[in-house]
């Protein structure tokens, strides 16, 4: 029960003042959930209920509650069906249903056991519940890594996707490095996107690291994802501990996203992954940041290691720009002729602007179309 | 737009750091909300949606919308059926298309327009569109002057009562007591009763008080009903300021509510209105702090105020003693054998006891049923 204990792994904490968090990295930490939950002073007496989806539920469920149990804590747990569909309020209501059958109180922790999609709605079963109650990220994803960080927890709603939700940060967060080895390649190189986004944002060593390791990253080595997933969370733990509320800088964390969700937006179900979508999203930002003046080779490098990924860097020849450019629209600004943007200025460092011409957005679109795909 | 406007009103301010809040109370505020908008320098540039229900929108809604319109804001409404009913996730899902409909975005304001199910409700929704709106509490019932203060907002489940929330505070209350003029009496006896309920947790002299404006109070005096609300409200304000997020002292605003809630389970629908379930539950725990030693004429005195109000002090005879205890079950402790309760040591002043034997309890509720109802 004591707090000095530890798990053998590589850790990191989250700086938030009172909502502080560890992150921990490591090859078979799943087994190990039950300490780590004794590591954080949760107790036995209150259930505990592990959200996760029908494809991750027959892989890691078994075992991660085992673990618990062999702790001494009352688990029970709740299957979703895998993919965004589940991120529904009507979902939701079924999880606090179940979480009510478990008998949870307010001492009660929720654990998501899966990708982005569980943790996002499992996190919001956890910021709702009696007003909120603790909550435990177990991501199975390299792409959860950005989401598992930052607190920002959400359901959709048939119009609009994340518009009903809350920041509420975990309490911990156990990330099982074995966990990865089950996963699609294709997820792999989309997961890894992010990772690459984190170094062009913030820092140009990381940035290196992820050029010069990219063999061993797409073959899963443990180690090496141990290194660049800590080294991910920590950047993005910075930049979220500095602007926890998204007031400001948080908004650098969207490099690649403008372009990058209109793209998903226009994409046909499942033509392109998140992932994906911002690869290509990263490298029109650099080619704005070219246009706008900015070192050529911004866009060169940033190019080159996403290529050298396996990711993405053109728009689809099928997709029709005056359609992608119709899904930024909801950014009011953008109506009146100019947008934000997030643009880099160097590898590793990006800044905020406010005036970006919508005719130059549409340029750039237009000239990632030509590009083979 | 600045600052430095007064709008002539009583005023308090919630002191709780970056989220503190000021309630303005006084005759004829709603015409002035657009005033009050300006003065919190709420931005024009985004819509803003008031929640009402079909009771409150006939009444005070046009004058409202009006009021807003006349300052420059761009209003639209969503009016839901009047009761508990509307507490629901499916009435909560159509406010939040209303939202998305009105095209609200991040600066975007929620004017909760009506009593405690419109206030928690609406709250509810700002609490967690886009993960957090402004929301601005306009009471229209003197009940609300207790759930308009805290920050606490809710939905119910439909097997638990306030199940999924959320602390959000509100950028500020308007208290419009000619709101009130149209309330109907049974309404101002129950709401009074958690004005007494705030005198007798902490302030002797407020009780005192309560106890001679009897009249003047139910008569709907608006000087007195500004006063007493205003008190009311600053004795809330006091404790939440001490603990936020219900970890301890918070708790003792929950005299009377223990055997009150649980009699508003086992009582028909209408029967009781939460005012008056809950003198009864201070008759109940004034009684009970007698059995544990305290000095008999705080339960007398107790007794005496709340009947001054034409309020009940004791349990309807047809409600079975069982079925009352049943309903307290929830409660943990109760299980084996000893519950929490707050506790009167004196008038003004409360405890948190954790060792009430659950057979003390059904005795009062015994004794308060051998009571004329």
């Amino acid at each position: 029960m004591s707090k000095n204990l530890t798990l053998d792994a590589a850790e990191l904490t989250v700086e938030l003042g009172e909502r502080s968090y560890p992150i921990w990295i490591g090859s078979g930490l799943l087994g190990r959930i039950g300490e780590a939950f004794q590591m954080r002073s949760i107790p036995t007496r209150s259930p505990i209920v592990i959200i996760t989806d029908d494809h991750v539920a027959p892989l890691y469920l078994e075992r991660t509650e085992a673990a618990l149990r062999e702790a001494g804590y009352q688990v029970s747990s709740f299957v979703v069906a895998a993919g965004e569909s589940s991120k529904s309020l009507q979902v939701y209501e079924q999880c606090i249903t179940a979480a009510l059958d478990a008998g949870c109180d307010r001492h009660s922790s929720i654990v998501a056991l899966g990708g982005g999609v569980v943790g996002d709605l499992a996190g919001y079963v956890a910021a709702t519940y009696m007003r909120g109650i603790r909550f435990i990220q177990v991501p199975t994803t390299i792409l959860a890594h950005d989401s598992s960080v930052g607190g920002k927890v959400a359901v959709n709603h048939p119009f609009a996707k994340n518009i009903i939700g809350a920041f509420h940060q975990p309490e911990m967060v156990l990330y099982d490095t074995a966990t990865l080895l089950t996963l699609p390649d294709r997820e792999v190189r989309a997961g890894l996107a992010e990772m690459i986004k984190h170094g062009l944002i913030w820092d140009e060593e990381f940035t290196a690291w992820c050029e010069a390791q990219a063999e061993r990253l797409l073959a899963k080595d443990e180690e090496a994802l141990t290194y660049g997933l800590l080294k991910g969370c920590a950047i993005k733990a910075q930049v979220v501990s500095q602007d926890e509320r998204e007031h400001d800088l948080r908004a650098i964390l969207n490099l690649g996203h403008t372009i990058g969700h209109a793209l998903e937006a226009v994409a046909g179900y499942g033509e392109l992954l998140h992932g994906e979508a911002i690869s290509i999203g990263m490298v029109g930002s650099a080619r704005l940041a070219e246009r706008l003046g900015e070192d050529k080779q911004i866009a060169v490098r940033t190019e080159a290691i996403l290529t050298k990924y396996g990711l993405p860097v053109a728009v689809p020849q099928h997709m029709n720009s005056d359609d992608i450019i119709q899904a930024m629209m909801h950014d009011k600004k953008f109506k009146e002729g100019h947008t934000v943007f997030i643009v880099p200025t160097a590898i590793g460092h990006v800044e905020i602007r406010k005036d970006v011409p919508v005719s130059l957005v549409r340029d750039i679109i237009e000239e990632l179309k030509g590009e083979k795909a």
